[in-house]
C-alpha cells in the first residue's frame, strides 16, 4: 500500500531524500506493510536542476497544493530556517498530517510549539536528523538511556568548525587560512558567522540538553563562544599539553541545575573526542548507569542526513502500522534551572604575553595564588626581545574565580595581553 | 499504576536491575504512567548475600512462582546460559508475559525460536543488553539506520579480550602475563576461553549481522580465531606499522553475500576504532546513506548492562501503554548467503622467522610474486644468530591466496616458521 509523503523544499538533503526513498522503496515496504511514494514538492525555483529522478509535475511554488493535499500523509521538511517552515509545518500538523524535519533552528527555537501542536492533533513530529545528521542521536538518547540520570553531555556536532580545529592542528595554519580553505571546499559558507561564533552548536546543544536532561532549554541559557580567537600557537601549545582544540558543545546537571556552553576546549589525547577529526561530529555521554558513551559519524552531507530523515520515516510508516504515535508517549519535562553563574568548576588553559625582565613570573604566579588557583603546568617561552608568552593550566576552578582573576592579570603593569583562555577537559572516566 | 516484575537470576546484572528499577521507579512512572516493581526474584541459593534492598519472601528459587504469578507481566532475565533460562523464557512468553534478557548466547543460538513465539503470543521480546552492554547497538540498527543498506560491521565487542591486548600494547607484556593480570582483577574468568578464542564476541556477532543485514546468521558461519597466538613482539611490530592489535569481530554485505569473522586485527591509529581501550567495546557501521558511524561505551558490568535493560523495560511499558508490541511490527529477513570461501580480499600482516643468510629474502619475495601479493612495507630484523624475523603487510588479498602462500611459505627450507597472520583494517573513509 503506497503512503504518499509531501516533501517540503529540494536542496542537498531533499535530493538525498527523495533518491533515498526510491531506492528504498520496496524494502521499506517488506518491512514497514507501506510503500512510501513522493508525491509533491515544494520548491522556490522551478527551473532549477536536482539531482532527482521526478515527473516535472510533482515540483509546484505552491505550498497548499502540498498541505492541502488529502493523500499526503507525511510532510517532510528539508527547507531550513524559520519562516516558513514552522506555518508549514504548524499546518501539516494540524491537518493530521505526521511531520519528519531536519530543520534544528526552528525545533531548538519553535520546540514546544510544535511538539504540543503534534499532540493535541494526535501526530508525530520526528527530528533525528536536526542535529548530528546520520548519527543517531535522539533515539538513544529518547529510549535507549531513559533509565540513566545523564550528566553530562559533550558534543563536536558542527562539521565547519571541527574541519577548521582540524586542519589548523595538522597543518599549523592560522585560522584565517583554515576558513578560507574550508570556504573553498564548501565546508563554510560564505557568510562563516552561524558556525564559527558557535551560534548552529549551540541550537543543537539545545536540542539535545532539553531531551537528555527533561528540561526546557533555551537558546539564551547556553554561553556561547566561537573558534575566531584560537590562533596557530594557542592550537600548538594544545599539542605540546597532550590535548586537542575542539569546539565542545557542553551540558551538564548537578542535581537539578544544568549548566550550558558552546566553546573551544583543550581535549586530552586519551579523551574518545580527541580523535574525531575533520567534518565529522560526535557525542560524548555520561549516564549514571550507563557510564561513558560516545556516537560518532557524519554530522552533515546529503545522504547521510537522509539516513537520519528516512530512520525516522520508517518509525513513522511502523507507527502506523501500529495505529500509535511516538507524540501519545508520556513525556517528561522536570523542573531544573540553568545556572548561568558560572560555578561549575574547570580547568583552565590561559595564555598571555608578559614583560620579559625578572620578577614577572613570580607577580603573576601570586596573582594565582592570592585567588586560591593552583596551576597544573606551565610553559614559559621567550618570543621577542621584552616579551615572553606564557601558557598556563590551572587545577579544577569556577569560571567566575578564573574571570576575577584574568581582569586582574590584566590591570598588572607585568601582563601585556591575555590572549586566550579556554577550559581543559577531563580524561573520561 | 504498578506493572510487576519478575527477574530471573540476581546476579551482578540482576542486581543492578533491582537497584535501578527503585532508584528511577518514580520517573519511569511519570514517563510511562506506569511503575515497575520488582515483584519475584528467582535464585539458585536463597542463604547468599545481595547487594539489594528486597525483602526476603521476594526471593524464590522455584521457577513457577514467578513464571506462573498472574500479576506478573514483565519477565527480566539475567541469569545467563541456555538452560534452564531459554525453557523459562519460552514459558514465560507463552504465558503473555513480556521478556527482557540480557542472555547473548541464548539470543545467539536459539533468537529466531524465541522471536517465533514472541510474536504468536503477541508480546514483546528486547534483548539490547544482549550486546555491549550499556551502548545502544540494536535500537539503532534496528530503527535509525533501516534506510541504510549495511555493509560493514566491525566490533571490538568482548571487553576481556580488549583488555589483555591494551595492557600487552601499552606495557609490553606478553599474552600469558596480561591475561593473568586480568583474571586476578576480575576482567577475564579462571576459564577464560570463551573470551580469549573468540567464541563470545562471535555470538554477539551473530545477533548484531542478523539485525544489520536482515539475514539469518548461525554462529558455525563465523570464522573465529582467538588472540593467543599474538605475541609482544606483533603487537610491538604493530605500533612500529602505526596500528594496534585488537580482536575485531567483522560483518561485510557485498551484494547480499556475507563475509563473517572474529580476527585478532591490526587496526591504523586513524581508524575510530584503535582508541578503544581497557574495558571498553565499540561498534563501527558503514551504511551505504549514512557513511561511517561507531557506538562506544561500557560493554559489561553491572549498572551499564542494567541500563540497557532498563531501556527495554521502559519501551515495553511504552508499548504496553499504547497498547502495541514491537513484535507486530513486520521484521525483514533477505535471503543472503554467508560466504566460508575466504575470497574478500584484506590486507595481511605476517610474522615469520627465517634462516640468516644470503638470498633468503629473494626466495621470499619470490614466492609473494608467484601468487601476485605485492608488499605494502616489510620489516627486516636480526633476532639471533641464524634466524631473522621478517614482517610483512601485504596489499589488499583474497584470504585463500594469502593461506596457499603461507602454505607455500612453510614448506620453503629457508623459513623456519610462519608465527602470526592478521588481517590490517583499512582507514575509514
Amino acid at each position: 500500500m503506497n503512503v504518499y509523503v509531501g516533501l517540503l523544499g529540494c536542496g542537498t538533503v531533499g535530493q538525498g531524500v527523495v533518491n533515498l526513498t526510491q531506492k528504498r522503496a520496496g524494502i521499506i515496504a517488506d518491512m514497514t506493510g507501506y510503500r512510501p511514494v513522493v508525491k509533491r514538492v515544494l520548491v522556490r525555483d522551478l527551473a532549477k536542476r536536482r539531482d532527482v529522478d521526478l515527473n516535472s509535475e510533482v515540483f509546484t511554488r505552491d505550498a497548499d497544493v502540498v498541505l492541502a493535499d488529502p493523500e499526503i500523509q507525511v510532510i517532510v521538511e528539508t527547507m531550513g530556517g524559520i519562516e516558513p517552515a514552522r506555518t508549514y509545518i504548524l499546518a501539516a500538523l494540524r491537518r493530521g498530517k505526521h511531520v519528519v524535519t531536519a530543520n534544528k533552528d526552528l525545533i531548538a527555537l519553535h520546540g514546544v510549539e510544535i511538539l504540543e501542536t503534534a499532540r493535541d492533533a494526535g501526530v508525530d513530529i520526528l527530528f533525528e536528523a536536526s542535529v548530528g545528521g546520520a548519527i543517531p542521536l535522539i533515539g538513544p538518547l529518547q529510549d535507549n538511556l531513559t533509565a540513566n540520570e545523564v550528566t553530562d553531555l559533550k558534543g563536536i556536532i558542527n562539521g565547519t568548525t571541527n574541519y577548521i580545529l582540524t586542519q589548523m592542528t595538522e597543518t599549523g595554519m592560522d585560522f584565517a587560512q583554515a576558513l578560507a580553505e574550508a570556504q573553498e571546499l564548501g565546508y563554510a559558507e560564505a557568510n562563516p558567522a552561524s558556525d564559527v561564533d558557535g551560534l548552529d552548536a549551540a541550537r543543537k546543544l539545545v536540542i539535545l540538553a532539553s531531551i537528555a536532561f527533561h528540561a526546557h532549554v533555551r537558546l539564551d541559557e547556553v554561553r556561547v563562544e566561537g573558534i575566531r580567537t584560537v590562533t596557530a600557537q594557542d592550537v600548538a601549545y594544545a599539542k605540546e599539553l597532550g590535548t586537542v582544540v575542539k569546539l565542545v558543545a557542553s551540558g551538564s546537571d548537578r542535581g537539578g541545575k544544568l549548566s550550558l556552553s558552546v566553546r573551544p576546549t583543550l581535549i586530552p589525547q586519551g579523551h574518545p573526542l580527541a580523535h574525531v577529526s575533520g567534518s565529522y561530529n560526535a557525542l560524548f555521554v555520561r549516564g549514571d548507569a550507563a557510564g561513558d558513551l560516545m556516537f560518532f559519524g557524519r554530522g552533515a552531507g546529503s545522504l547521510p542526513t537522509a539516513s537520519a530523515v528516512m530512520g525516522d520515516v520508517i518509525s513513522l510508516l511502523r507507527n502506523m502500522r501500529l495505529g500509535v504515535t511516538s507524540s501519545r508517549n508520556h513525556r517528561l519535562v522536570l523542573d531544573k534551572q540553568v545556572q548561568m553563574d558560572d560555578s561549575e568548576p574547570l580547568r583552565h588553559y590561559l595564555r598571555m604575553s608578559v614583560s620579559d625582565q625578572p620578577g614577572v613570573f613570580a607577580e603573576i604566579a601570586r596573582l594565582f595564588a592570592v585567588a586560591g588557583i593552583s596551576m597544573e603546568t606551565v610553559l614559559q617561552k621567550r618570543v621577542t626581545a621584552g616579551t615572553a608568552e606564557i601558557v598556563v593550566v590551572t587545577h579544577e576552578i569556577p569560571v567566575e574565580v578564573m574571570n576575577e582573576t584574568i581582569d586582574r592579570l590584566r590591570t598588572s603593569s607585568h601582563v601585556q595581553q591575555v590572549h586566550c583562555v579556554m577550559p581543559v577537559e577531563a580524561l573520561a572516566e
